[in-house]
Order: structure tokens, then sequence, then C-alpha cells
């Protein structure tokens, strides 16, 4: 005999299969959602079923939007001279908190890692490419992949895909975060830090 | 502007809800479901819907189940003389997996807590007093609920409340959990493993 009746042995599972969730915390959200009211799981079913239906990817800079082009693709106050490539859909949420960065967006949907068996055309780049070559007004395309080897492979890649048609490739800064200590930052943060040092 | 299309926000604010899930693993999971196929979201919303709809409390022990009464309560071959109480379902499949016990189950469903103003009446209990007596075959009532002072105290309540029927009303051992070492055992564990000492 099952541990549990099979609907609930079902759910468990399905919720299991839910990345960074396993069997213990399946089985709380499972009975979590059994005891909800009703009303409430037919919210959260219709938010899920909502979200799938109406986001996918914007056509020009491959962010999850529920608008074509995306409401920050769209927005005529934001400059299309400086485009910042990004690895996923949140990493442009991140950099958006900052408030300072008024320029577009490229969100690769990835990153090249031939380990993976991911080549540079299996992520969102090759529109990167046309988007540039439509734009003559492009000045600057910023690099904002995490500082991981598939993020400076990819980095790499892009740079010198892009620097021959003159176009300046930048690099976001890496170093010791704000509020760090010195002792407890890992070498090769410290390198990068005393590589990337400015003038005061 | 809000940091994701509407959406996907509501998606995460739906998916935070659940209890132990913050709001970077709401937006994990949300981004995870979007990149979901279509036929595998379909799937995880149905799973939810039917165990929803299909699992409900069984009439006779208070366990989750799809059919009523539940599997355990119908099961012929396990005894009606010993019932386990315990205070959520997931106990019984907690206590099922020892394999050893074969008799029923009854589920309180919460515990009696006068601090957050839940009682007696609030639990499934009086459907334990109604249970044993219409079934005078009833030996004994192993109270397993945690040893908290909440199950402390619901254990306590409900041997008050049986014992004068003259049925054996017992409490699970506490002790030093197999393979734990004695110098780790905080004094409360100590102590309960020296009063429950047995001889050998």
């Amino acid at each position: 005999m099952s541990k549990y009746a099979k609907p609930l042995e079902k759910l468990i599972a399905e919720i299991s299969n839910l990345p960074g969730i396993g069997t213990k915390s399946a089985q709380r959200l499972a009975f979590h959602i059994l005891n909800m009211e009703d009303k409430e799981v037919v919210q959260l079913v219709n938010t899920i079923v909502n979200a799938k239906r109406t986001m996918h990817k914007c056509s020009v800079c491959g962010n999850l939007t529920d608008t074509n082009p995306c409401s920050i693709c769209s927005d005529t106050r934001r400059s299309d001279n400086i485009i910042c490539v990004v690895e996923e859909p949140k990493d442009v949420a991140a950099l958006e908190k900052t408030k300072e960065f008024h320029g577009k967006y490229h969100v690769l949907n990835g990153l090249i890692s031939p380990m993976d068996g991911v080549g540079a055309d299996d992520i969102n780049l090759k529109s990167l490419i046309t988007r540039i070559q439509a734009n003559p007004q492009v000045e600057e395309i910023i690099i904002a992949t995490n500082p991981n080897v598939e993020g400076e492979a990819t980095a790499m890649y892009i740079a010198r895909l892009i620097k021959p048609s003159g176009i300046k490739v930048t690099r976001i800064a890496h170093g010791i975060p704000v509020g760090g200590d010195l002792e407890y930052t890992d070498e090769i943060t410290l390198l990068k830090a005393m590589e990337g040092r400015q003038e005061l």
C-alpha cells in the first residue's frame, strides 16, 4: 500500500519535480494546498495558466513579457544607443532595481557552454547581431553576464563578434561587493578588484 | 514600472504565498513554470485540481483520503482493537513506514492549544470518543502526538478523557533517537530517556 492516497501521491510527485523542492517540502506544500480554500486553489491554478498563456519572449530583446515588443523595448524615453546583454529575464529585473540604466536590454536566455552542448546558435544571440545591424545608432554593448566560466566565455565570444563593427563593447565590473570585507573575499574576486582599479 | 510583466508578477506573488517559499524561490519557480512545456503545466494544474477535488477527510478517522472510509479504516486485516492517535495525516504516513503497526489510526487534525485559541472541540476529538463508544472491542489508545507543549497537553487531555472508560491509554516513548549521542542530546530528552528506562 502506498503511503498516501493516489491523488495526493501524484500531487506530491508533481510538486517535487519543481526545482529546489525536495520530498519533504513537496509534502508540506501538497498538504497546504489541500487545506486551502477552494477559491484560493482556483486562483492559484488560474494564475499559473494565465501566466503561462500570456507570457512569451519579446521578439526584439528576448525578455519575458505579456506585450510585444516588451514594455522596455517600446519605452521611447529609453535610449536605443546602449544595449545591456544579460543571461536571463531575472537579470533585467535585478538591473532595473538600480533605476540608473536607461538603455535597452538583450536577454540571451542562456550562455554558451560547450560542456553542456550549448553553442552560440542555441542562445538568443543572432537576433542581437540583427538588432545592431538594423540600428546604426547603437554605440555601446554592455555585457552583464554573470562572472562564472560560461558567463565569461559568452562575454568574450560576443565581444569578439561585435568589436569589428566598431561598436564599444564593455563588461560590468567585478570586485568586492559594497559592504564586503577584503579578508573574506576570495582571491579571484580580489584579483578582479585589483585589475579593475580606477583612478580617484 | 513594475519589475516584471503583470501575469508574471501575479504568479510570483501567488507562489510566494505558499508556506516556506520566499520571494527568490517564488521567482525561480515562476520562471521554471514559464519554461515548462505546455502539456507539463496542464498536468501540474490538473494534478492540483484533481487532488483538491478528490481528497477529503475520512469520516471515521479524519485522515486524508480519496475513498470513504479510507483504505486503512476499511482494511479488514488491520485490528480494530488498537487506535493510534496522531496530529496530522503525515504522521500516519510516517508511522506506516515502520510497517509494524497493524491497528487503526485517528487523526486529530490539530492539537489543543489554548494560546492559539484552539480548544478540544476544535480538533477531531469528539469523533474518537464516539468511535470508542461504538466499538467495545477497543483495548488500547496509543497517543502519538509530537513531544512538544501542545502535543503533551493534548495527550494528557485525551488520557484523562478516556481512562475512566477502562481502556488502556499509552504514550509513545520519548528518548534518545537511534544513532543519537548522549553528549549532544538536550536535557529534557535525556530526562525523558531516563524516566522511560526499561528493564533488560
